[in-house]
């Protein structure tokens, strides 16, 4: 049986200014668990900003994302202009706060958020071949935002119950349904599955319950 | 029933400077699943160093054990010197070359390391009122270092199965045992359970499958 490759979205390392990072190393977890092969990618391009996450305040630091991100891929990341569908079998976006300020400017600008144009573009690539696709946390909104540059609506996304942010996933064109920290939703049409993890947490138990769940139902299309 | 609390001690975040993220995060995750609550401590002092994670070498930056820490516990980390055992039911130490950099001078210094004196004074607590303590990757060594501070000789430990290591743990005054990554080596008399972790690798699966098991042991102790 060949490897099944799967593309992990970084987007820094700490849930303030990069990528979620519970839900970064579980995701590559239940990959590995499931038999699927990981290979993460970061934009290598500067945070927005850095933030001390004892007291939640912006610091005067500069650090790059890709740079940051390989903190958790323990250096194995690639530069995100490197990743292509064609050698991937899925592609998965984990959350923080980071997709929102490092992937797009969603956390500015809400459902005008421009979106890293590489990540559009693998979006597009993915759907275009009909391969999977999983956000996590914040990043169904982010993913939203890249399915209206693509002219793609409909689609159905969860990031749990916060209204004002499923009031933005909505007027980028896609459908919100709310969900439960420990579950996934599921679009068998456009291969999305979606789960909210830290925007309705607690704690590492019930996040990985969902984003296990997420990972699950990817393996199984990928069988 | 009452919650039972287990001290987890952090190094920074990011394996060559700080705590290994993987077993840091798989460590907060088992420990929540099997119903124990995690609470979370770490030096407030720099770093001996920040390492770029993509290229392995040192940068001029400076960066703070207990704030680096926060990024992994999402704010949630108190100081070291804070922690105490009778507030808590058992201690973990995560890996990463922080535990060896941050909690003690072992990576420099090998056998003749000094150990971060609050980390001790918690192992002598621990060890006085017979409550569990779980070593993973190099913190093994680390523990050997504390316990030779504190006179204790002969625990039974493992790194794996790294020739060096071994013998500085041996040197110390503890009895080192080989172990694959997906096991844990449990000596009964000192209430100690050590596992390999990314000492041996390769991954996240193999990696959590070790920590899983030494907090499978540590819960039953606790039930």
């Amino acid at each position: 049986m060949q490897h099944k490759r799967v593309g992990v979205v970084l987007a820094g390392c700490g849930y303030l200014d990069g990528a979620e990072i519970t839900e970064a190393v579980l995701t590559l977890y239940f990959l590995e668990r499931a038999g699927l092969e990981p290979r993460c990618f970061a934009p290598d391009r500067p945070q927005m900003h850095v933030v001390d996450h004892l007291t939640g305040q912006p610091t005067g630091e500069t650090r790059n994302v890709l740079v940051e991100s390989a903190r958790i891929a323990r250096g194995k990341v690639e530069p995100l202009d490197r990743a292509r569908m064609e050698e991937l079998d899925a592609l998965v976006l984990p959350g923080g706060y980071g997709v929102a300020k490092n992937l797009s400017d969603f956390a500015v600008r809400g459902p005008e958020a421009d979106v890293e144009p590489e990540l559009v573009r693998l979006v597009g690539e993915a759907l275009s071949r009909a391969k999977p696709l999983v956000a996590i946390c914040i990043s169904p909104a982010i993913l939203a935002a890249a399915l209206r540059k693509l002219g793609i609506g409909g689609a159905r996304l969860t990031i749990g119950d916060d209204d004002g942010t499923a009031a933005a996933v909505t007027a980028l064109g896609a459908r919100h349904e709310a969900c439960t920290v420990d579950r996934a939703i599921v679009d068998e049409r456009h291969r999305i599955i979606s789960t909210p993890a830290y925007m309705l947490g607690p704690g590492p138990r019930d996040v990985g319950a969902g984003i296990e769940q997420a990972i699950a139902t990817l393996a199984g299309w990928l069988r």
